[in-house]
């Protein structure tokens, strides 16, 4: 599989004028074909008002391509489009999002362009370190703390207890807190990110927070609002950026609101949540102790996502001024049977983000196919699983891995390079380059298995490290898979960052972190630049990233193979290489295993 | 390309227990494969609230296949989901509505069901019969009707002006009338249709009457609304059923309601339209005299769409007793700039018409992807140029034939059997199978050019009607086809049909049509069975429709070829063939040239 030479067009700078136009617009888009390709005319088809036009490319070559280009009008506040590449013999192909066609195919893969705003470009240029409060570090005044009602106290070395059936998964405390966090932020700073998003801090009777019993208040075993403020203020001071993490779709039974409502079936609360006749209620997922959100009501609105007063708003201010949210079950979200507002919540919550903060970022975790959820006036992003974690997994799972992907009743598919990248260019082009430029590659989180589970080496890890920092996406790291801590499902994964036991620690996969990061961070050719494939095998995925200041070459290896050698040649610097790979007038040549490789080229 | 022994689903009878369950059903549905497949467990995946689920399939053996079964719960009101086939070795397919695939895919193919109300067993087992009234026939009252002040009076048997730049083309009246169409309703009765399909019957200042001065009467000149009572009686005295053709998304500017609002921007009409500030105002396509409807406005609503006393709900009431609705330009209809209302507009229209006549057919005009817009809660279905029209047009094109699809600016393109199949699986998978079943597949229409000019033969055009009546889909036959007519593009293609000329009717042709249109209707597979294609090349489309009630298989060849052996061998009874085709044994062989075949196996 060589794309390098087929006819190429991505949401990138060297393709599209603006990214991010406004209703009324015109944009200058183009598609390169190759000198040798025999494409006589280009056409531009878009839709307005669902209605397909046609609009002639014309063409301009320079020393490798023939560039066609044509001006989009930004006539509906999303466009998609696609080009139509007739050859000297009359043969028409159609280019789309998912490449080359020749036959017809439906829209749902063209490209898009969308005239709402952009997520904020600290978010676009950021690298993201998540944060399980309770797992991630203890301050000093932990131990003054009383273990709640409700916890199971455990030592930071104890075994963490994951399996579902345990009543103590939910309920082992570990007292990690946000003073904690505050005194490694070196070590954030070492992994080489600057935004650090949290689980939730809210109160709730639970380890990870995630039943809320309060949007009012910092938990106290956390240290509460001052320890909060204090976070805060550490991240800004480097410059940094932070995030919170609030459910919108539920609520702890324990929340003021729920305990309220469930109270008293004339109770002003109650309409917030689905009560049925029975006094029964709607859930998440079947569970009784997290009760679903009704976001139909007009006073929870008022109360939950709209306006500067409201949760959304408030914790976005000062004292706090956190940077945006990550929004947890942003799927489910306002979807029960008949009904549907999820579009309309994400709306709400990102219009009252941004009006109280311009450069806020929402963005929704998604553990499916969120492609109709992100035209781009809700969620900036997701959280990327579907179109990166998995074929990332598929393409590296050790042969005896326990990990599954979430909520599969089968073991990671094994899946070849050209498998894996079908699926990645299918998903880009369903989501759309901005969606996806804008969305969190994710190789792990506190809801999944931990990467080197998954992949069972260092080596191969490192691989999948290098996918999240040189693909399209903002890469999330969830805090530890640095170091190689372990974890065959998420419970698992929360297990307590081992400050005290640094030998256990994976320096030489902490310093692939770091420098990828820092490569990210000085090549804008891995944050913005267009995405071409130059060889994809069963072992090998080869890839090209161009941007005007400098393009950026990928070279990654599950294992050993053939050298690739590249036409034309190209030259360049390496900036990062492992696994004894190298590269010398334009050949790749592989180590013993698996390896990967970033040049500039 | 051989999918017969392939795993296989599709929304017909044999794989889905309800095609339209209502909200919280449960459906069983199964997919096949084949005794030697190596599955080992298959799972159901859906979605619900946008969370995906999985479903264990159980496993039952009968002679030809394994049927793997599951209970979908209809969560919400419309389910999409597919199979995931996991193989003796581990290996994992998805069995989506696009096909198989070795590599994840989103969600865009997947099966669906819709527990929104289905459209009408009349109109899914019916045939179309589509009449532009002034060209269809004269009764004798037209000899004594006044040209009115803006039409060129033309006489039965002159040339047909269709040059767009000619001002003759929209005013050219050849004067047909709607007793002329009541009295011809045995050649109606010979093609094989039973539902009458007029284009627009209200006055308008042209001969395609698009361009509504009123909605409140029948055009004088078709014989006005006593001549209308006349063949809406006539039709529903052989049991046939009548549509209707509304514009939604515009008037003419004769309209009376467009005349009172441009007189006085205070008129309460004004609202009815989008007039800018400067008294100009939105149209269609920029067609001045075309002004766009507003949907947005209550009382445009009132009088339109809403209720039993609107446009919408009058015509099927007594004494009119309409069957329903084609509805011109559905696909823009409340769709500008960035307001979207076209879903909202179509379920009020079926929802108005279904109050006033429960079994009443809203069918969309959509010359483009409509699949975001047919969830089954508004059009029944659609006109499927996209996933019929153009596939059977780029297969079966003459190579010299100046025909193009409507809006492109290139010749129809040239493909094989393997890539118009390609096209084909791809729009029903995006459509889903009961949208595109109660869809109408077209071969031409008053809008483009005739399928005997773009086949440019008499037998191709036949495989062509072979097509149409035995594919997934409700047949609509734009008068004139049956016999021959040409035409190179819409205009063009409104030749008046020749009564009087015999001699030059393709009586082969008609034949064909009728002998479809018999076998359609004793043969409920080719109105409700599965689909399989089992066997395609470049020339030969061979494909399999299994229903309780008895399989049929057709063989359609645009060139002579090799004989298709059928494995395995099937015996069965010809009822239809052409072109020296033959079948025996299992065999198909060709005949000299293009040929068709229908076989009961």
């Amino acid at each position: 599989m060589d794309l390098l030479h087929s006819p190429h067009h991505d949401g990138s700078p060297i393709h599209v004028s603006d990214e991010s136009p406004e209703l009324g617009d015109v944009v200058d888009i183009r598609c390169s074909t190759a000198l040798a390709d025999d494409t006589r005319e280009v056409w531009v088809r878009t839709v307005t008002d669902a209605e397909p036009i046609f609009l002639r490319a014309a063409a301009v070559r320079d020393e490798n391509s023939v560039w066609w280009q044509a001006k989009l009008p930004m006539h509906n506040p999303v466009m998609n489009y696609r080009f139509l590449l007739v050859g000297e013999d009359g043969d028409q192909r159609w280019l789309t999002a998912a490449g080359l066609h020749d036959h017809d195919v439906p829209d749902a893969f063209d490209f898009r362009l969308s005239s709402h705003g952009p997520a904020p470009d600290w978010s676009r240029d950021g690298v993201v370190y998540q944060v399980f409060p309770d797992r991630f570090a203890r301050s000093d005044a932990t131990a003054e703390r009383e273990t709640p009602h409700w916890a199971v106290p455990a030592a930071w070395d104890d075994v963490v207890v994951f399996e579902g059936s345990d009543p103590r998964t939910p309920l082992q405390l570990f007292g990690g807190d946000l003073d904690g966090i505050t005194e490694h932020l070196d070590h954030v700073a070492e992994v080489g990110a600057d935004i650090v998003y949290t689980t939730p801090v809210f109160p709730g009777e639970s380890n990870h927070r995630y039943n809320a019993s309060t949007f009012d208040r910092v938990d106290s075993l956390l240290g509460g609002d001052e320890a909060y403020r204090r976070l805060v203020d550490a991240v800004h001071a480097r410059g940094w950026r932070i995030l919170g993490d609030l459910t919108a779709n539920h609520t702890g039974d324990t929340h003021e609101w729920f305990t309220s409502a469930s109270s008293d079936d004339q109770d002003p609360h109650r309409g917030w949540y689905h009560f049925r006749p029975d006094g029964s209620y709607a859930t998440w997922m079947g569970h009784h102790t997290l009760p679903k959100l009704n976001h139909a009501d007009p006073a929870l609105r008022a109360a939950f996502t709209e306006g500067p007063d409201s949760v959304v708003g408030r914790w976005l201010q000062a004292p706090y001024d956190l940077d945006g949210w990550r929004i947890d079950v942003a799927n489910m979200t306002g979807r029960l049977h008949e009904v549907d507002l999820n579009h309309e919540v994400a709306r709400t919550i990102r219009r009252t983000a941004t009006a109280v903060r311009e450069d806020a970022l929402v963005l929704g975790e998604h553990n499916h196919d969120g492609s109709n959820d992100v035209p781009g006036d809700g969620w900036h992003g997701i959280m990327n699983y579907s179109g990166f974690s998995w074929p990332v997994w598929e393409w590296l799972r050790a042969d005896d891995t326990p990990a599954r992907s979430f909520g599969t009743p089968v073991p990671v598919a094994r899946r070849t390079g050209p498998q894996v990248v079908a699926s990645m260019r299918m998903w880009l082009a369903r989501y759309g380059w901005r969606a996806v430029s804008s969305s969190w590659n994710i190789l792990g989180s506190h809801d999944s298995a931990r990467i080197r589970t998954v992949t069972g080496s260092a080596a191969r890890h490192q691989v999948a490290a290098a996918l999240q920092f040189t693909l399209p996406g903002v890469p999330m790291v969830f805090a530890g898979d640095e170091i190689g801590l372990e974890g065959v499902l998420g419970e698992d994964s929360r297990r307590p960052m081992p400050w005290e036991r640094r030998d256990d620690w994976d320096t030489d996969t902490l310093a692939v972190y770091s420098a990828l990061s820092r490569i990210r961070r000085q090549h804008p050719a891995l944050r913005r630049g267009s995405l071409r494939w130059a060889h994809v095998d069963d072992d090998a995925l080869v890839f090209l990233r161009e941007h005007a200041d400098g393009n950026v070459l990928v070279c990654v290896r599950r294992a050993a193979g053939e050298p690739v050698a590249l036409d034309p040649i190209v030259t360049g610097d390496t900036l990062l290489s492992t696994g004894g790979a190298e590269f010398c007038d334009g050949r790749l040549t592989s180590g013993e295993g698996p390896s990967l490789q970033v040049i500039a080229v």
